[in-house]
This record gives structure tokens, sequence and C-alpha cells, in this order.
């Protein structure tokens, strides 16, 4: 590998495995794998997931559905509540995809009651704690009014219910996960019972969230899954104890340029334009950017205890060492930077490396 | 203007104005104005600033270097610890540029005296307080040392001292910021005249930083600036007296997808791969992504009083808003999003669009 600048490698065997790990999980539970593909942006790791036998996939933009329609996807679910400016595009999607749409507002139904012209399933977004978006788990009116809206339509289809239990990201231990992933099941559930027996219509389930899937033992009454991280995993997760070290499957190479030894701190070529802004707090230390490995031949060491990105700027990122890692490290070699967050990192980086040399596209 | 999608609005006007004032301010004070390119990477934005007889330029990476040499800028300085690993593509550019680099260390020096096949300008990156990266000012030893590698090696050229003095962003008052670049200004006037002494050769000073550009009255003794940011400004800037927010010349067009009136906040297409979590801390409020603005025939409003961008994930915003201003909302109408850091939107944006219905792009 001659790698010049700020690069995003991909560990392919470990994709592989995490890959692999959820579609059997996924299977062993009797739910659908509908994976969310804006971790990775990328046509040519959605094949490693058709080679599983996956079939469905979860979006979060339109333009990332037109993407994946591009590469031969056919039944997309765009994981957004739907911005009906985007009419025209959702129109023209819909000719050709099973498309799957997600409401959470009269409005926005009624208005693709009359401007949708070609038939598409909705899902209803409930909001079982995280607080961002969707329809709280305890106005079952508003869910018993959109529902009728639908299925009162012929072109339109009810899906069911869709829930991202993104609270989880803020749980301090897996029993937490597991329990914020239980509650919204028990949750789903319950609404999932009273619609279909006021409507006299099937409503399925669909949750979302790596740490929740990577985590749960048990999924009755779900019928689908739509984790996204879980391909690459990232340090957020590791701190969650939804993976281990060894599962993280991307990590930025980054030119040294430049070392401090009266701060024992390194420059690397690595800022914010590449790893994104995003930070992790640990053990109330202040917050940082990445942990920091070494570059061996086919893949890159565990992190150096003790080192951390401490700071980014653009393009500037400051590594602080422990002392003996310090004076090891030369001016021009490659540190590794494990990403807090891989979907932003790999959204900043436009692209990947293998250890086989092998260059992986992302949407533009 | 058909916006259906999360889009960086360029108000033309204030970015011509903003150019004219900063090298009107250059002109005025006898120093050479190399902008910093980084934060709108546009060749056509490039170009509005040729129109004001602007002919050297700062960028931050080798790519982006490339990119304006191929746009037709002949004179760049990179303004960033030299990446020995890039010496190819520095030996292509150099052989049609006047290419000016930066180097803070004897073992970069000496590896482009032996690698380095074209003539070259070195610049010496001073830290003056920053902390970041460079020589600190204390260390006159090591300056001289560098000096001297320099001036011996017939193909390189010394440019003099460059500093950024990235630590006004921490300032709390416009007078903090001015004492900041003031302080810059006289450590590098001290270590200019030490060297000049000791080496008989003349040593140009060479600072950046948009705050201390824009608030400084006095440059005596600077050769040329390098500010970027002042091109768009941005509420960083605002905070720190550096601009007035009718300045700032880009904001994010983001579609309202969803209101939730239990807590007045709407939810926006508009997240962290459209404004960057970069966050803004003010009045000891909570950390913030963004002021929110009405979208206007030909401009967007002052900001609404009180509306902030709460929280961001990969593609959502949550807006808080006044309950007056949230009742008069609806789903489907833009908002618009003034950012915090407008440099690392624009990249995250990669394309603007004017009031007249014109896209420009960026570097790929």
């Amino acid at each position: 590998m001659q790698i010049t600048r700020p690069t995003l490698l991909l560990d392919k065997t470990r994709v592989q495995r995490n890959i692999g790990k959820m579609v059997e999980k996924a299977r062993r539970h009797g739910v659908t794998l509908r994976p969310h593909f804006k971790t990775h942006q990328s046509a040519q790791i959605g094949e490693w997931f058709r080679d599983h036998g996956i079939d469905r996939i979860t979006v979060s933009s339109i333009e990332m559905a037109h993407y994946f329609a591009q590469n031969g996807w056919r039944d997309i679910l765009i994981a957004f509540p739907v911005n009906i400016r985007a009419i025209d595009t959702l129109n023209m999607l819909a000719q050709t995809l099973s498309l799957h749409l997600v409401v959470e507002s009269q409005e926005t139904i009624a208005y693709l009651i009359r401007h949708l012209k070609q038939p598409a399933t909705l899902w209803l977004k409930v909001d079982t704690g995280y607080g961002r978006t969707g329809v709280p788990t305890s106005n079952e009116e508003l869910l018993l009014t959109l529902t009728e809206q639908i299925v009162w339509t012929p072109h339109l289809q009810l899906g069911g219910l869709l829930a991202h239990a993104g609270h989880s990201y803020f749980a301090r231990s897996p029993e937490e996960v597991v329990a914020i992933f239980d509650d919204t099941r028990k949750q789903l559930y319950y609404l999932k019972t009273m619609l279909e027996q006021a409507c006299g219509i099937e409503i399925q389930i669909s949750v979302g969230d790596t740490p929740g899937c990577s985590l749960a033992t048990k999924f009755d009454g779900i019928d689908e899954i739509r984790p996204g991280n879980f391909v690459f995993y990232d340090l957020m997760q590791l701190r969650l104890g939804a993976c281990e070290e060894q599962d993280i499957a991307v990590a930025v190479a980054c030119p040294v340029v430049a070392k401090h030894a009266d701060r024992n701190e390194v420059i690397i070529h690595g800022g914010a334009v590449h790893l994104s802004k995003e930070t992790l707090e640990e053990d109330g230390q202040p917050p940082h950017y990445g942990y920091v490995c070494r570059l061996l031949d086919d893949r890159w060491s565990l992190h150096l205890n003790g080192a951390r990105v401490r700071a980014l700027s653009q393009e500037h990122g400051i590594v602080s060492l422990p002392r003996q890692d310090f004076e090891r490290i030369r001016i021009g070699e490659l540190l590794v930077v494990l990403p807090v967050h891989s979907c932003l990192t790999a959204n900043l980086m436009r692209g990947y490396l293998t250890f086989d040399d092998e260059a992986l596209d992302m949407m533009r």
C-alpha cells in the first residue's frame, strides 16, 4: 500500500465477519435484516450483503435511495420522515422500487395521498424514548388516526410501526442497552396489538440501532431489524460494549508531520474533515477524537494504551502519547486512528482502501 | 430557487463585500493578502478574489494546491507541515508553481534537501501560543538551526516566519483577540530581527487567523496575512466580535419534515453530514449547532431569537424554537441554519447555490 495522505482503511475480514454475525443472528431469531446502508454508502460493500442473501435495505436520504437503486437494489426503506419537497424524486423512485417511507403526521400523509402517484408502503415512526422524532408511544390517538388515514387510501400500504431507540447510545452499560431495546420492543408490541384490534389489519414492527441489535437476545414480536453501524462498528460501540476492539473494521491512516517532545505529542494529517468532530468522553477524561494504533503489514495493531487524538482542527490532528510510544514514532510514518463514529468518518472520507489494495467507492 | 434537499446558500453580495473589505484593509496597512482558500475550496469563488488583484493564495492540503493550480493559480502556500510521504506530488507541483511550504523540524528539511528536485520557498512554522504545532517562540536555538539549514541549500529559499494564532478562537472579547494578534506580531518581529542579524538575510512575517486580521488595526512588521474564514464568516466569528450577523455569507437551507408541539421543536433534514458536529457554547447555555433564520426571496432573515439547532444526528437536526415561531412553521417549508463553523459546513456540502440560482462547484 502506497499511502501518501489520510486514507480510510477497511479490514475486509472484519466487515465480512460483522455482516455474517448479524445475518446469522437475524436468522436465528426469525427476524428480517434490513441493514442500514448509510454507514458505508458503498455499492461494493452492498454486494457483500447481497452475498449473504440480503435483498432489502435501509437508507437515510432520497439521494442514497437513488444511488442504491441504480446499483440494483429493489426494496428500499428511506428511514427519515418524508420530505414532501422531494415528491417528484419519490414518485420517480416508486416507479421501479418497492419503496418504503416513514411518516409521523397527518399533514405529510395527506400530502402523499394527493401527490404520490405510485404505490408505496408507509411506516409510522414511533418515538419510544429517544426524543428525536416520531409519535410518542403515549399518543395512541394520533397513531390510530394515522393508521386509519393510510389504510383507507388504496395506493398506500401500511407497513407497520418503526422505531429507532437511539437513546441506547447514552447507556452506561450493555445491560442498559438491552433494557432500552426490550422496553422499545414491548412498547411497540403493545401498540401493534392495539392497532391490529382497532383496525383489523396486520401491523409489523421494525426496529433499528446497532447497540440494541448487537446485544439483545430476545426479539419476540419484532419482524424486522435495521442496524447499520455494525458493519464497521467504532469507539462509541466499543464503549457501549456492543463490539470488541477487534470488530472495528475501518480506521484512518494518517501521516505524521511533526513531533513535539516537550509535550509528547505528534501532529498528524488527519483533522475534522477526515475524522469528524464527534467526540467520546470516557472515565471523566477530557473528550477525545479517537484511539491511535500502529500500522502493521496486513492490519492495524490494538490501540496504544493512553494514546488519544486530543484535538482536531480542519486538517491537523494532535495525538497525545505515552513517552515510550512518542519516542518510537518517526516523522513521515503512518498512525492509524480508530474513529469515534465510523458513519461520520466514512461520510467524510468518501472511499475505502482494503489491505489487498482494493479501492472501494462510495456514492458521490 | 427549487430547493428539495439540504442546500448551502451563498449570499454573493456579502461574499464580495467581505473580500473587498479585507483586500482594502491589507492595502491600507501595506501587507500582502494571501487568502486561505480552504474555507470555500471553489475555483469560481477564487475568481472573485482574482478580480480584486489577488494572485497568491494559501491552501491546507496538497490536493487543494493541485486543484487550484489546475485552475490557474501560480503562487500557492500549503499552510500545513510538509508531509514527506507526498514528495512526488510536491515535486510535480513545484515544477509549475511558485510553491511555498511550511517546515518546523530538521528531519523534514533534511528530507527536502535530499528529495525535493525543484526550487521551493520554505517558511518556518512558529507557535506563538496556540499550542497546536510549530516551533515554540522560546526555542530560538532550533529556529536558528532550521534557518541555517535552509539558507545553505541552493534550491531552497527561506520565506520567513509563519504563524497561525489560532488561540484567538478561545478569546472572550474582541480586545482579547487583538491582544493575541499583537502578541504574535511582536514575538515574530523579535525573532525576525534575531534571525536577520544572525544570518544576514531577509526574513518575512506571515500571520493567519480571521479573528485577528478582522479586528486588528496595527500590522507593523507584518509582511503577509492569510485569513480564510472571513470570506463567509460564521457564528464563531460573530461570537468573537470579528463580524456582524449580516456579514455571514453562507447558510444551509433545510426542509422541515416534522413538528413536535409538546416541545416546540421541529425536525429538519440537516444533520451532522451537512452542518458538521462543531458546537458553540454561549452564555452558559448548552452547546448548539447553529442559529435558525427564515428564508426570504433574495436573502435569509436575521436569526430567530431563541431558536437553536439543539441536536444533530447523521441526517436529522432538532430545532428548538420559541412558541410563536414554532406555530408559524409548516412541514415542507425551509428553515435556514447559520453555521457554527462555515469551513467545515462548506467542506461537507461540496457546493453552493446563490440567490441568482447559480450553482458553484468545489474541489472533489
